[in-house]
C-alpha cells in the first residue's frame, strides 16, 4: 500500500475566499491518488462548499469546521492569543498532532509565521525560521531566502539559511551540489556590511558549495541555485522584481495602444505576450516555504487563484514526500 | 552676455575609453552655445583626439593633458594618495578652483566618491554624501537615493537624503512639492528596522511632503517622486530592477526563437520591442549625481556610450544652471 500524504489547508485565509482553494484541492486530489486534504474552514464556508460541490467532494477531501478565521489585518499576536480555534491555528496543530504532513495557507503572513513558530517550534539548532521561494532565472529557477521573516539577521542566521536552502534546492531543484551565494552590493570581498562579511567567512569554511557574493542583477544568470540574504533585503529584492515586471507590462501595453500602426502590430504581438505572461506567471512560482520549523508550512500568495494555490499544494506534496526536515535537523544541530 | 556654463569631464575614466566621451562632448557643445567643456585626458588620448577630430574640436572643448588616469580596479584610497594628478583628481579640482561648475566621469565610483568628498568637502550640515539617480515609472520618472555611497546609514542620514532629494526633484522632475517616501518592506508603521522607523518620525515632523513608507513594487506607480533608502538597500533594489529587465529580454528572445510560428511573429514584434528597448534604455537615465558635496559631480555608467555620456552631461548642465547647492546648503544646516 502506498504511503498516504496528508496535507492540511486553510480554506479561509486568502483574499479570494475558499473558492480557489477548494478548486485547487479538487484538481490536486485527482492527480495525486496517494494524497488526502484536510480542509479547515469556518461554518459558512463548509456549508457553501457542501452545497456547491456536492458530487465533487470525495473521501480524500475532508472538511473540518472551525470557529473563526484569521483576518489579513489581524495583528499576529492577536491571532495567537485570541483566535485559538482559527482555521490557521487548527491546520498548524494538525501537523503537530501528526494528522498532517504539511499545512498550506494564503492567509496573514505574520500570523502564519508566529503561530507556526509557537506551535511547531524551531528545528533544534535553528535560531530563526526563514521564508524561501523559487524564482525564475534565465536558464533555471533558483531559491531565495529570507524573504521577510527576519528584518535583521546575524551572520549565524545567514549561515543557517544557506544550509536550509541547500537541502531545499536538492529537493526542489534536483541539484546534487547546489551553488550557494550571499546577496551583496558587490562581488569583491571588502563590500557590504560586517554581518555579510562574517557570514561569508563562515560559509567559506563550511561544507557547502559556496560561491561568494552575488549582485542582485546577476541572480538570474543561472550561476547560482540558492541566494541568501536577510529578510529585509530579500523582501526589497523580491518586490523590486515584481515591480519591474509590472512596469514593463505597462510599457508594452502603452506602446501597443500608442497609434494605429502599433495597434495593427498588436494582433501579431499578442501570442508572444501571452507566452511571456505564462513564462513570467507568478502563480507558477507560488508557494513560499516557512523553513526551519518542525513541520512543512507553505505560504500561498494572499490573492492566489486556483492555479496559484495548486502550485503551493504541489510544493507541500513534494516536501512531504521528501526527508527535508530530517536532513535539516541532522545538519544544523 | 550669456552666463557661461563650464563642465569638467574625465576623458579616461570609462571602460570604453575617450571615444564616446568626446563624441558626446561634440554633440553637447553644438546644442548648448552657452557651455564650455574642460576635458581632462592622458597624453595619448589627447594626441589621438587632436588627430582624429581635427576640425571638430572647437574653442568650447578644451583639452587638458594629465599625467595618469584612475583605473576601475584602483582602490579608492590608492587613487587618492598615489594619483594626485589623475584626470579624475584634476577634474574635481577644477570645481574647487572655480574653473568649472560641474564634473562628469564614467570612472571608478569609489574613487570618484572619495576624491570628491576630500577635495570638495561636504555641504555644511550634511553628514554623508549620497548617490542619486532618476528611474522610469509607469507615469513619470522618480528619483532614488542612496544607491550605494553608504552601506549603513543613521536615521539622520536618511532625513538629509530626503531633503536633498526633495530639492533635486524640484529641479530635475520640475515638481513644486515633490512627494517623498521611505523604502520599506511594508506600509504599516510598525514595519522595518528601527533606523527607518526613526527616520519616518523625523520626516513626518519635517516640512517635506512626506508620504510614509513605500514598498519596492509600488515605487513605479507614479505616486512618489523621491524614494529614500540606505545605500545597501538602494543598490539591491536598483540591481534587481536591472536584472529583471535583462531576464524579461532573454525570455522574449527565447520565445521569438522557439519555433517557426514565433519566428514569423518576430517580424511584427520587432518594432514593438525596439520601442520598448528605447523606453527602457538605461542610457536615457544615465548620470547619477553625487549629492551633498560642495560641487556638482555626476557619475556616468562605466560602460556609457556617447548617448549615455551625453545624458550625463545634460544633467550636469541642468544642475549647473540651477541653484541646487545653495538650496541644499540653506536648508540642511
Amino acid at each position: 500500500m502506498m504511503h498516504q500524504i496528508k496535507i492540511a489547508i486553510d480554506l479561509d485565509g486568502g483574499d479570494l475566499g475558499f473558492e480557489p482553494v477548494i478548486e485547487a484541492s479538487i484538481s490536486f486530489v485527482e492527480s495525486h491518488p496517494d494524497a488526502t486534504l484536510l480542509c479547515y474552514g469556518v461554518r459558512e464556508s463548509i456549508a457553501s462548499i457542501k452545497k456547491r460541490y456536492p458530487n465533487k467532494i470525495e473521501d480524500r477531501i475532508e472538511l473540518i469546521e472551525c470557529d473563526e478565521a484569521v483576518r489579513m489585518d489581524d495583528k499576529p499576536a492577536d491571532a495567537l492569543r485570541r483566535k485559538k480555534a482559527s482555521t490557521m491555528a487548527r491546520g498548524i496543530e494538525a501537523i503537530k498532532d501528526r494528522y498532517a504532513h504539511a499545512f498550506v495557507s494564503s492567509g496573514n503572513t505574520g500570523a502564519l509565521m508566529l503561530l507556526s513558530s509557537v506551535t511547531l517550534k524551531l528545528i533544534e539548532g535553528v535560531e530563526r525560521p526563514a521564508i524561501v521561494t523559487m524564482l525564475p532565472g534565465k536558464k533555471t529557477p533558483f531559491l531565495m531566502l529570507d524573504l521577510g521573516a527576519n528584518t535583521e539577521c546575524t551572520s549565524e542566521n545567514l549561515v543557517q539559511f544557506a544550509k536550509m536552502g541547500n537541502f531545499l534546492a536538492k529537493d526542489l531543484l534536483e541539484k546534487e551540489h547546489p551553488v550557494v551565494a550571499l546577496l551583496n552590493i558587490g562581488e569583491e570581498h571588502h563590500k557590504g556590511h560586517s554581518t555579510i562579511k562574517d557570514a561569508s567567512e563562515k560559509l567559506r569554511a563550511s561544507e557547502l558549495n559556496y560561491r561568494g557574493y552575488i549582485e542582485a542583477n546577476e541572480m538570474f544568470s543561472g550561476t547560482v541555485d540558492v541566494v541568501v540574504c536577510d529578510g529585509f533585503t530579500g523582501n526589497i529584492a523580491l518586490k523590486s522584481i515584481e515591480g519591474t515586471a509590472g512596469l514593463i507590462k505597462v510599457f508594452i501595453q502603452n506602446i501597443l495602444m500608442s497609434n494605429l500602426f502599433y495597434k495593427f502590430l498588436a494582433i501579431f504581438t499578442l501570442p508572444v505576450l501571452a507566452k511571456l505572461r505564462k513564462k513570467m506567471d507568478p502563480r507558477r512560482y507560488n508557494g513560499a516555504m516557512l523553513i526551519g520549523l518542525n513541520g512543512i508550512v507553505i505560504k500561498s500568495h494572499g490573492s492566489s487563484d486556483a492555479t496559484g494555490f495548486r502550485a503551493a499544494l504541489d510544493i507541500a506534496y513534494k516536501e512531504s514526500k521528501s526527508d527535508i526536515l530530517n536532513k535539516i535537523s541532522r545538519n544544523i544541530s
